[in-house]
Order: structure tokens, then C-alpha cells, then sequence
């Protein structure tokens, strides 16, 4: 954490990319690398539990594996010899995936997700598997806020977002159908991705039309890299044209005009996390940025209606998508799920094909007037989430009948919902913990986004408020 | 098999939605409609071989609550008690799910696919499961076609096909990534659609970006009954508005005006399939049908242009968004993957993620053409295939370096491609073998399409060609 963060904790590791030019002269090794990310992971587990699986052996071989490759000074990439987590939802052929669910204890495919397959490809040592909530939606795993013990890692990317902010690994995978990876990479301090829909192939988890691959990091650079190197492998999902960008990290990018984007969430802001936002705000216009809110443009206020509802749209979107998934578990093992499942399920059930119709319709609306702001500003930004990670008990009600144990995604779904890159960067600190700022491009603008949001990380002092 | 039909065989099976009325009244009951079923199965299947598996008991089950259902005049929908074949691609939770291949013998995941559970609710009977090729690919089953068990049934939906053309079952559920529904459906005298592209859920196999769920069926009326009620259940994939129109068949439409699809296959094509298919048209034309052929008029023309390396596309596109899934059987079960997928592989790791999106681009750019069709014609008509089923041992090269056991799919391919929906109907018979004829429509059109192609199949006799 820089001088000006008032957060509590800080992640020693050394980001990654910085490690590399030592990898190739002879200083330090991916092995060496690896057992610095298994010490902390010795120290911190036992309290931060962002861990399902540890493939220990297997990592030191692949770091082992990756040291012979730079000595001959041929890394496979800019990632070989990276330690990585993996969100407990994809597979990994060489341990279980649990997706957060008891039915699935231990259960193994033995094959690896594209993605999980463009890693190894890439020379990246997959080291674990972390804790998701079930399923991805509601029910909470074990993980801990590596900032304080008493309050949630957020979800549904809880253990790749923890395992992060704690400075286990330099990156991890996470996945998002709301606010999956950017509400967790918000509440830890991660730098953190959700690319333009499609991006990243999804492998065997294509079964909704709106989630999302997504990457946490604890650096810019580690993030796109990991970004980059695994879309140039596993391309993007089928029909998709994939990540477009170089493989170098966008440069900082400083924009001149930004659109607040408020989202349904904001009336739940409290005041503490108002007054940071309105520092980075400020902050930003001392540089010279313009900020538009929606009071201020007709185009923005349209916009701002068109995701106003978009809690309920995206609960009965994903419901009518997944329903029929759900209740094959429900047949099977009805004492395995949940009772936020349950009660998700009993939801979904209601969900007609014409509801399902108006909402497809509806959120194309959301994505032609969101296309509309391109050249009104250069992004959107917003909090990444409506306020710093909650202490666990404090459950938030999402106002449409689901509680929400790992905090309220509303803040970061719409990104989702459009289908747009998202890029958090923690740029604030409210009650000693940290919250992100997201900025949100346009489809495919996802070098141009993390371009901006670098910009900002590198310019916008964190807004602390106690 | 109509009095003008000159291909040997005979359906006896009575078309399904005849019999209901019966039950209602109680003149006959599914359970007898199903133990025809199981005679004619019985008879033929040591011949045919279409089936992978048979749940007897559980079919027998179902029939007897479906009876009990119609008793009280209270059937679940107008496919209660209609047994069904299922491509033994989907899940289903009372059979295993085999692919086609070795390596998944036996395999149960326990679970229903979309589609599967759709069919349940519907008050359908899942019979079994269908042989299907090597996971939709080229490696075909032990099925032989109804007609001639010296010729191949088609594929990749070999037991569906057969099994409905040797009258086991009314219908049969298969799925086409590029001509895996029509070309069998054809070499086998069945009626059946495929659907708009996402009209009908993939469920768990989401991994193509132009693979369809089909219907095979001896009838038009159980054809459409059978996608309508899925469709109405489990909805269309995910982000997909899924299958439009109402629960009645359409009613037959007379177009004013067709337009010839020659595709690639049409220089393959013989003189004795081009001399049925002329014949077709001259049947059109006597009842005052214009046929425009791509000599008539430049977007024809240009439509054709478009698809002329149909085949070579979708190779590529084929293999570029599945390419991970089959580096892990291959990584694991290599002696378990055929030849024939081991050539695929070594192609498909040859495309690069630039060809892939030019692909994206050609295939928007060929749909784009075919929706400039739309006030031109009423609908496109085509061979199901460049001739009727081969002999085993006749093995068709596509040109593109894959040879094809069960026939080239490309004349059906580009409905693939399209998205459009395409109705295939028995209106020829060459060297006393079946042959259909494809009408395809425009994407989401698929009741104008199934009501012109009744039309055809309801004026048009058949053009046999000894």
C-alpha cells in the first residue's frame, strides 16, 4: 500500500513482473518466487482461509520446470513461472473442483478448463483453488477479509480476491455474473479485470449469457499480462472475438471527460463512503478531468434509467438461464443446497419465456444507450461497491427478496449486464478498509479502459475517510 | 411412405398425435402406442442398430402414468406419452451419456440435460439414447440406414434418424453443428427441423457457437409439437430469445416464390439426385411457384458467394472454439480417440485466433446476405444432401482434408452457419433410396418455414429417380 493509503495491512510480495528481469539474469528464481508465496500463505491461511486446494508439489515442479526455461533465457511468456489461484468453479485436471458446494466434495474431472489450459500453456504455475461461494451466488465459503478477520472477503470470488489482497499469490482467477470479481477485488485492494463479455473463453461454464472470466492482481502490469497471455491462448467464448490488445500493458491513459455512474446502489452509499468518492472526484478534477453526473447530460440520465432495475432484471436473467441446472441438483440432492438456493430456486421457477424475452430486450436497450455515452466521456467510473466490505452478520438485502451475505453486487452488475470492461483500482480507504474505484469502457475498449484506470492509480491519491 | 414414393421400406408406426384423440377417448393407450414401439424396435434393431441404450422398465413406467393422465383428461401437454429417442450427446439422469466414445463407456452424470428435463415435463417417454457418431464428429456408430443396411444412416445423428425412419419411434432428438440433423434425416425419409440458431437450450453443451438442437419425426404434427413444448419448457440458450410461435403446427403456406441453394456440394451432385431435385422444382412451378436460381439474380448470387467454402470455415471455427476440450481427452486418453479425430486435432491446432475472428467476420458478412434474401424469396430450397446415403466403404471426401463416413454435411452446412432455421421433407427418392428436400427460412421464422415446407410436402409428389 503507497504512503497515502490509510488501510490496515499491506501485501509484501513483490509484484511479479518485477521479479522477471532477475529470473533471467540469475537473481532470484520462480522457485524462489513460489516459496515466498507459500510462506505467506502458512502465515495468513489459517485466519484468511482463501485456500480449497493447495497443489504444493505440483507447483515447486512447475516453478522448477520454469527456472530451467529462463536460465536457457526462453520463458514460454511474460507470465512463466507466475503463481496463480483458481477459482474453485473451473476445472483443474489435477485437483477436485468443488464449485462451493457440498455435492461436489472432491469431485475430479481430470480436465482443465481453457483458460486453466492456457495457464500451464503459458509456463503460469496453477497453485491452488479458491474459495467461491456455492455455486457462485450467495452461500458464503470460509474466507476471511485479509484486512480484518471480522468482515467479508466479498463473493462470489472470495478466496481469489482474498488470497490477493493478503499477497499469497500476484494473481488469481476469479469469474463474475454480477459483481463477482470487482465487488471482492474492491474490499481487498486488488487491482482487478472484468474484460468485455466474451473475452476470456469460459471453458466448460457457458451456461449464462452475461458472466464473465476476471482477473485479480496486486499490480497492473500482472494483471494484463495474465489477461493477455491467456486470451492469446484460449481465445474468447465461441462466437466471440476474444481480448483485443497488445501484450505489452497499456500505457497511463488521461482522460478528459468521466461519467459518474451512480447505479441503483447509490442510494444505499453511506455518507463515510460518499466523501471518499467525492475526494477521488475532486481529485480527478484538479487534474483537469471533467466529471459529468447524470444531472448534468441528458444521455447519462437516460442511461442511468436504463440499469435502474437492473438487480431484478439480472436475478430473473440468470434464473431463466440456469434454472433447469439448479433443478437437477435440487432433484438429487435437495439437503446439499443451500437455503439461499432454495430460495433463489422457488424465484426462478416463476420466471416465464416472455419475462425472459422483455429483459433480453431491455438490456440491449441498457447496452445501446450505454454505447451512446462513448464519445460523451472516455469512461464511467463508480464505486466498486457501495461501501467497504461489511463485518459477517451484517447481511444486505439486495431489495429484491435475496440477501446478499458477501455484500450487495448492485454497484458493480451493471458492468456485467452490459457486457463492458470494468478495471477496479483501490483509490480509497473508509473505516480503515479499502474500497475500489471502477472504470467501465466501452465493449472491446478494454486496453483503452485499464489505460485510464492505470492513469488513476497512478495520479489520484487514495481519499481516506476514518 | 406415400403411394408416389418409390424408396423400399415402410414406416408403419402411426404418427403420434393421431392416436391421442384415441386416448382421450379411450381407444388405445401410450402404453400400447409405446409396446409398438418396442415390437418394431424388437424386430429391427439387430439390423438398424440405432440404439445405445434402452430404459424398458422406465419407459414402461412413464406410459402407464401418462395412460393414467389421459384417463382423467388431464394430459401434461400434446407429447404426453410419446416415447423418444434422445442423441446420446445429451444427459440424461436414468441412462449414461456415451458421446460416441470409448472413453465415456458407461458414464452417468446423473443429471438431465435442459432439453431432457423439458421432454419429462412435458409428459414425454425418454425411451433411450441414440447412437451418435464420435462426439458429433466424423468417426461414425454401428447404425445402418432403415432403407438399406449397406448404406450409412448419415450422421452425426445416426440413431435418431434411423430409429425414426425404421418406425422404432415417432421422434428422435439430434443436433447439427454442421449437417448432422438434415443429411441423416434425409437419408432416411424423416421429417425434420432445425431450428433458428439458441431456439431450442443446448444445456450442457454450450461449447459451438453454431450448434443447434434438432427433432427428427415421421410427421410434420409431431415434429412441431415436440420443439414447441421443449421450447416452451427449457427455453432457448442463454441469451437467445429461444423458438417463436404458437403451440398449433402451422398450417401449409403456398410460397409465391423459392430460390435454389446451390451451395459448394453442388458440383458433387449426380444425374440421377439433379434430375429428382429438377423434377422437385417442375412440381413447383406447374402449382405456380417462381424459382429463382442464382443465375436469376445478383443477391443470390452474391449469396452464394458467400457460402462457397461454407465447409472450410467452419472447420476452422469448429475447431479454433473446441479445440481445449479435445487437447484434454487427448492429453488423456489418446489410443481412445480415433484416426479421424486425431487428423481434426492436428488441424484445428493449426488456426490462429486472427483466422478465427476473420471467420466471425465472413460468417456475419454470409448472414447478412441470406437476410437481404428475405424479399426475394419466400424461403431458400435445397438437397438435403448431394445424393442419398452412401454405401459403407464409399467415404466422401469434403475437399477440406476431413473425410466424412457418414456422407458430406455440405449441403446442409450452411443453414449451420446461418442460424436459419431449415425443414427438411422426403420428397425424392434416387436408386429406390430417400432423399429430402431442405426449405430454409429466415432466422426466427421458423413457423413460415415448417408451413412452407408442409405445403411441399403436401403438393409436391415425389420425384423418384430409379
Amino acid at each position: 500500500m503507497d504512503a497515502n493509503g490509510a488501510y490496515a495491512g499491506d501485501t509484501k510480495l513483490r509484484t511479479f513482473s518485477d521479479a522477471v528481469p532477475g529470473f533471467l539474469s540469475g537473481v532470484g528464481s520462480p522457485r524462489e518466487y513460489l516459496e515466498q508465496c507459500l510462506s505467506t500463505i502458512e502465515a495468513r491461511e489459517p485466519v484468511v482461509q482463501a485456500w480449497v486446494t493447495l497443489n504444493v508439489g505440483g507447483a515447486r515442479e512447475s516453478a522448477d520446470a520454469s527456472a530451467r526455461r529462463y536460465k536457457q533465457g526462453k520463458p514460454l511468456s511474460s507470465i512463466d513461472g507466475m503463481p496463480i489461484g483458481i477459482k474453485d468453479l473451473f476445472q483443474t485436471r489435477d485437483m477436485p473442483t468443488e464449485q462451493g458446494s457440498p455435492i461436489y466434495k472432491g469431485a475430479r474431472s481430470g480436465n482443465d478448463s481453457a483458460l486453466v489450459r492456457a495457464l500451464r500453456e503459458a509456463g503460469a504455475i496453477v497453485l491452488g483453488k479458491t474459495v467461491t461461494t456455492e455455486f457462485g451466488m450467495s452461500q458464503p465459503g470460509p474466507t476471511t477479509n485479509p484486512f480484518d478477520p471480522r468482515r467479508t472477503p466479498g463473493g462470489s470470488s472470495s478466496g481469489s480476491a482474498a488470497a490477493v489482497g493478503a499477497g499469497m499469490v500476484p494473481v488469481c482467477i476469479g469469474s463474475q455474473l454480477l459483481g463477482s470479481v470487482i465487488r471482492p477485488a474492491g474490499y481487498c485492494a486488488n487491482i482487478a479485470i472484468k474484460p468485455t463479455l466474451g473475452a476470456i473463453h469460459r471453458g466448460e461454464r457457458m451456461g449464462n449469457s452475461q458472466s464473465h472470466v476476471g482477473v485479480h492482481a496486486g499490480s497492473m502490469v500482472d494483471m494484463w499480462n495474465t489477461t493477455y497471455e491467456v486470451a492469446a491462448r484460449a481465445g474468447g467464448d465461441p462466437g466471440y472475438p476474444g481480448l483485443y490488445g497488445m501484450a505489452a500493458t497499456p500505457q497511463a491513459l488521461k482522460p478528459r471527460r468521466l461519467i459518474v455512474m451512480e447505479t441503483e446502489a447509490w442510494r444505499q452509499v453511506e455518507a463515510p463512503t460518499a466523501e471518499a468518492f467525492d475526494r477521488v472526484l475532486h481529485s480527478l478534477r484538479k487534474h483537469g478531468v471533467e466529471v459529468l453526473r447524470r444531472a448534468d447530460h441528458e444521455l447519462v440520465e437516460a442511461f442511468e434509467q436504463s440499469i435502474a432495475d437492473n438487480m431484478a432484471m439480472c436475478r430473473d436473467l440468470i434464473g431463466f438461464e440456469g434454472r433447469w441446472n439448479y433443478e437437477n441438483m435440487f432433484d438429487r440432492h435437495p439437503d446439499l443446497l443451500s437455503e439461499s438456493l432454495h430460495q433463489r430456486l422457488a424465484r426462478w421457477r416463476t420466471v416465464t419465456r416472455e419475462q425472459y424475452r422483455a429483459i433480453l430486450l431491455r438490456r440491449q436497450e441498457a447496452r445501446n444507450r450505454h454505447a451512446a455515452l462513448a464519445h460523451v466521456g472516455d469512461a464511467l467510473i463508480a464505486l466498486s461497491s457501495n461501501g467497504p466490505a461489511a463485518f459477517f452478520g451484517d447481511q444486505t438485502g439486495s431489495g429484491q427478496g435475496i440477501v446478499h451475505t458477501t455484500g450487495t453486487p448492485a454497484m458493480a452488475a451493471p458492468s456485467s449486464m452490459l457486457g463492458a470492461p470494468s478495471v477496479v483500482v483501490p483509490l480509497m480507504s473508509v473505516h480503515r478498509m479499502p474500497l475500489g474505484v471502477q472504470v467501465v469502457g466501452q465493449s472491446h475498449g478494454d486496453e483503452r479502459t485499464v489505460g485510464i484506470a492505470r492513469w488513476m492509480l497512478e495520479n489520484v491519491p487514495v481519499a481516506s475517510v476514518a
